[in-house]
């Protein structure tokens, strides 16, 4: 195996936690606060024994397999790391970045070009007022607490979550209260307040791990990278935490794009950042990483979708709400189902869910191994109307790759505020609407004679009236004749008579409706679905000879880092020249491939692919016809040389599969030389 | 015209300028110093009246054009800007980022596909050891001047050319002695240390140009954008200046992956930052911008190239040293010429200046309007063996695009050095090699008896005698029996006797061969390629009824963002059926389009989309065939429903012309419909 993905950077820990990618504001500043915390995961919260102990089976069968996965690419770390390297950042070598550019690819082709989505890319250094507007710079913050004498950072949660687990696993000696207590304290744990976290780790005597020193008091770090724009220093801006936002404040430019009209998608895809305070995990959780972002936007009047009927009969895992508050697992459910029933919130979100699945499929998750994870109501925000994250099952548990969300009209609202520039759209109503409005008549002349230089603040705490308040005041003007009215810029009351102002109710002729729209948000962790993507890809079986295990990717022919191998069975000039001409060939049809002219062994060579998770390998045998052979099954098939490039042209494009390939053509069986 | 690309920012400045792109060390630490200084240009600095005068006509015919372009972009910039914009940070909107991800897809096809180059992604955040060893912490700086009043800054040297500019251009006073100065001065300006620029600023009494106050000394900012990783504040950080480095510093790996065997290029697409002191010129000086970098490995003694003959006979627009130190203008050069001659350095970099002529040509660059500048003597670092810039004028001048250089052994033998890493190459010799090797054999137990406690500094110091060190030493124990000798690290003389250490020639053989591989290294500006596509391809032609001029994009279909229409020719539900079959099936065949169901006129519906650069709009006037039209010929051919999007899609693949299409199938020759 050669590199996978290089790591020029050493993970710090490899512990089995379950991550949250999408740490979306709405996760931080939910104003809602209970005691049940779904945290490692609800199952576990509500763990029974005997739930536990299943877990733990399973876990233990996928993490050897996990384990084999990340040998394969530590092998590879020592090597890359000419400078000691700095947690949380990674490279991807040739096939790890030949997969996410595929990845990538294809995202684009099932969700850009798929929706006529607008795709925009947007700077990553970011002005500190946009993501001050969007809360970040005030609430995008870890807890953290510091060693007292050598400085280093902790995650306050970590060592607190670290301290409960161990304890529970290890020590025997607790009582059945205390061990109630350590997992009541971990399923707390994400809504403790910075005074609970220290007082916790006072209580218990938590220090530092690695020099037992006393650790201080929790703060909040924010988690941007902050830098400054321009050389005066007072230009902060930050490296943005994720893409959308370069959405949202082109809102109104894509609005107009799109001829003023609703709904539409707009799409990114780009670097995101995130100032880990201390990164865990490999590659699920790092301080730089690719985002695919959509926003769909959305009359929240008509949250229904055209297209939803193409995917409401698909049925797959999903975990809603419900079933994780009563400890049960995810169950397959059919999507239109989980519409119909009111279990996903509309048709939008629940078309976005269907895609999403199709997508992951298609790329060669196993789709036994992925659910989809309704947010529970203090996990989500309190404007969200509803979120889902798809969840994939790794050695690391179940990790979170995409988040989809209804945000409601929240970040337009946000950026409106902050911007003073209206994000809106509007409905043209097909003839005029009739509707009863409130009309608040100054009378300027009997108001300036009354109150002088005052009469402005007079009129616009008229004016300023709520419904009630100003049909009270018509009441007592026609009782009356006058009222005391409070005028807050005065500060005082004044005396308003009954030919000062006129309070009536007319009817006037709308044409159009003004709305801000609202918006389905799917978030794509890039480099997450990879991971998960080389995990359950990843598969072995014996050698020919059965004295070794050989390792194999079952890359899909859309994924695979490389599409085609082409092998000279034996070094000759006359078979060499073929492996030429067919690799020109593969070259014009544009697809990637490698040549390999060295005289090991074809069963050798084979294996080496195998483990690149090539799909298809060419063997030049003869001068006028070649075999191809297919990775999984490892079915030969021969065809003349002028034929190889578009035969695996057409199983790579996805036009045809194997199977119809192998229907087609004369099979081939190997002789002796493979191994 | 809807965006083309979107300015979140407002840019400030306009003026005509020719900026350098890569700015890379070399031009900064290199230790030549010349007078002639090659900006604006090598043919302004040498100027005649006259070469400036034809020069000023020449930018004034295409500047016109250029104004057109930038203001059609302009118009939406305040529209975008919801907050107050920064300066060097844009935006891309739909179609520009649709070009921008298609000119990168052709990138990959051209160059990483066609080479079998390995690609890798780093992140974006690097840690300052790699940007320390680069020389980036130190010397990555531009000479800055402070208002001393109101701290806004400034760049030192574009106070200084402004001054001298508009001296030279509008003080009619001014003697031909102060004109030669001031001239002079420009033609050194890059030359100068801080405390010249200093000088000469106090010289000419130049102020702040918005407020007149006095300025500071010039003092070096660094261009990085600084951050810290990790909570700590300790460990530094920057965003990478250039993708380069990245590459380097996995060197030793990418080496390993290609079966430690040279030439092999590895490439790097990504974001790269610079925080400019005052960014200038729209899209073409900017804060953060996409590069696309190749560094190809290849062995210093073999710089032959195994394709090098595929491009040996282009023709195209050079400008080699020697021209421009004459003051002559570029000339049509034959590579294959301009390689044997000695004027290209080597076949290497022969070839990669053709592949780069063949990409920006494809891509849509005009051939006439495209020249390749060799870097003179002084702009080149002293390593670096040769150096060319692809050059495109646009109405800013000619813009520095791509730079291709021979950088030599320089990046990997610094982080070698700073790593400890040896970053090196290996040949493996036919049959072992002879040579004859210097032994120099120390005999401890005399050395022990003789110097006990410093025995190891003597037996060092003996052993790091050189070759001629060593014979003399040699000599003078035959002869005199001893020597006396300097042992640096004892910081005395010792008395060498002739048992103590033995001498000699041995002959071994040697297997292979160790060297620093070379790095030719082509390195693209991605947004200022696409700036000046969208110059070149734009153009203006009368409407049909010769009342108003249309925008036209000439884009080719490879980069053309959209690449077909579909109008239903009046609102009609059996044609909208016909239009919806057909955008399904473009969407299949993965061709992006637009379908526009308004009940505009036909006419006016073409206009918009030759104003995006659609190439092809397909009309639907009737349910069984349909017609496509050219948006630069204007011609129209009918076709059958089903034959329409396998017809766009051969097209626009490439695989074939229009000219193929217009003669297999019928014409259509428009009917009043058409504006």
């Amino acid at each position: 195996m050669r590199i996978l993905i290089s790591l020029v950077s050493s993970s710090t820990a490899t512990g089995l936690h379950l991550p949250s990618l999408s740490r979306r504001l709405h996760t931080k500043i939910s104003p809602f606060s209970t005691l049940i915390h779904h945290k490692p995961s609800p199952a576990m919260a509500a763990s029974e024994d005997s739930l536990r102990r299943a877990l733990a089976e399973k876990q233990s069968s996928i993490e050897s397999q996990g384990n084999t996965v990340r040998a394969l690419k530590a092998s590879n770390a020592e090597k890359a790391t000419i400078y000691r390297g700095v947690a949380g950042l990674y490279d991807y070598g040739p096939p790890g970045c030949a997969v996410k550019s595929n990845v990538l690819s294809f995202w684009r082709q099932h969700f850009v070009l798929e929706e006529n989505m607008l795709e925009v890319d947007c700077p990553c250094v970011t002005p500190e007022v946009v993501l001050k507007a969007s809360g970040h710079v005030d609430k995008f913050t870890d807890l953290m607490v510091k060693d007292e004498k050598t400085g280093t950072c902790y995650r306050a949660d970590h060592l607190l979550k670290d301290f409960c687990n161990e304890k529970i696993q290890k020590d025997l000696s607790i009582s059945a209260e205390k061990a109630a207590e350590l997992k009541h304290v971990l399923a707390i744990l994400d809504d403790l307040s910075a005074e609970e976290l220290g007082a916790k780790i006072k209580e218990y005597g938590i220090t530092a791990p690695d020099t037992k020193n006393p650790l201080s008091d929790p703060y909040p770090f924010n988690l941007m990278f902050q830098t400054s724009i321009g050389p005066s220093g007072l230009s902060p801006g930050y490296m943005r935490p994720e893409t959308a936002q370069g959405i949202f404040v082109n809102f109104k430019d894509l609005y107009y794009y799109n001829g003023n009209k609703l709904p539409f998608a707009a799409a990114q895809i780009g670097q995101a950042f995130r100032n880990e305070i201390s990164p865990r995990q490999g590659l699920l959780r790092v301080r730089e990483f690719t985002l695919a972002e959509i926003e769909h936007f959305v009359d929240p009047e008509y949250k229904s979708h055209p297209k939803y009927s193409e995917v409401a009969d698909l049925e797959f895992l999903m975990f809603p709400r419900e079933l994780q508050i009563s400890a049960q697992s995810a169950k397959k459910i059919q999507l239109g189902e989980a519409v119909s029933k009111g279990i996903v919130n509309n048709e939008t979100l629940g078309y976005f869910i269907g895609r999403v699945y199709l997508f992951l499929t298609r790329l060669g998750i196993d789709k036994d191994r992925l659910r989809f994870r309704q947010h529970l109501a203090n996990e989500m925000a309190h404007y969200a109307a509803d979120c889902w994250d798809a969840e994939i099952e790794s050695s690391y548990g179940w990790i979170e790759c995409v988040g989809i969300a209804d945000r409601s009209a929240y970040d337009l609202h946000a950026h409106s505020e902050k911007s003073g520039v209206p994000l809106v759209a509007h409905e043209k109503f097909s003839e005029p609407k009739e509707v009863e409005k409130l009309v608040i008549a100054s009378v300027k002349k009997e108001l300036g004679l009354a109150f002088k230089g005052n009469q402005k603040k007079v009129v616009e705490a008229l004016e300023a009236m709520n419904e009630k308040e100003a049909l009270d005041m018509k009441a007592s003007l026609e009782t009356k004749g006058e009222v005391e009215f409070y005028v807050c810029t005065l500060g005082e009351n004044v005396t308003i008579k009954k030919n000062m102002v006129s309070i009536s109710k007319e009817k006037k002729k709308e044409h159009q409706r003004t709305f801000t729209p609202s918006v389905i948000e799917p978030s794509f962790g890039i480099g997450r679905i990879i991971y998960c993507l080389y995990e359950h890809s990843f598969y072995m079986r014996p050698s020919k000879a059965g004295d070794e295990q050989l390792n194999v990717f079952r890359f899909p022919p859309l994924v695979a880092p490389i599409k085609c191998t082409v092998f000279p069975l034996v070094q000759n000039q006359q078979y060499e020249d073929v492996a030429k001409i067919i690799s020109k060939s593969l070259t014009a049809a544009g697809i990637s491939h490698k040549i390999d002219i060295t005289g090991t062994s074809i069963g050798k060579r084979y294996a080496r692919t195998d483990e690149l998770g090539v799909p298809f390998a060419i063997t030049v045998d003869s001068i006028s016809s070649v075999t191809i052979r297919e990775r999984d099954s490892k079915d030969q098939i021969r065809v003349d040389v002028e034929e190889a490039a578009p035969v695996v042209k057409s199983v790579t494009d996805g036009h045809k599969t194997w199977a119809d390939v192998w229907a087609n053509f004369p099979h081939h069986s190997s002789g002796p030389v493979e191994d």
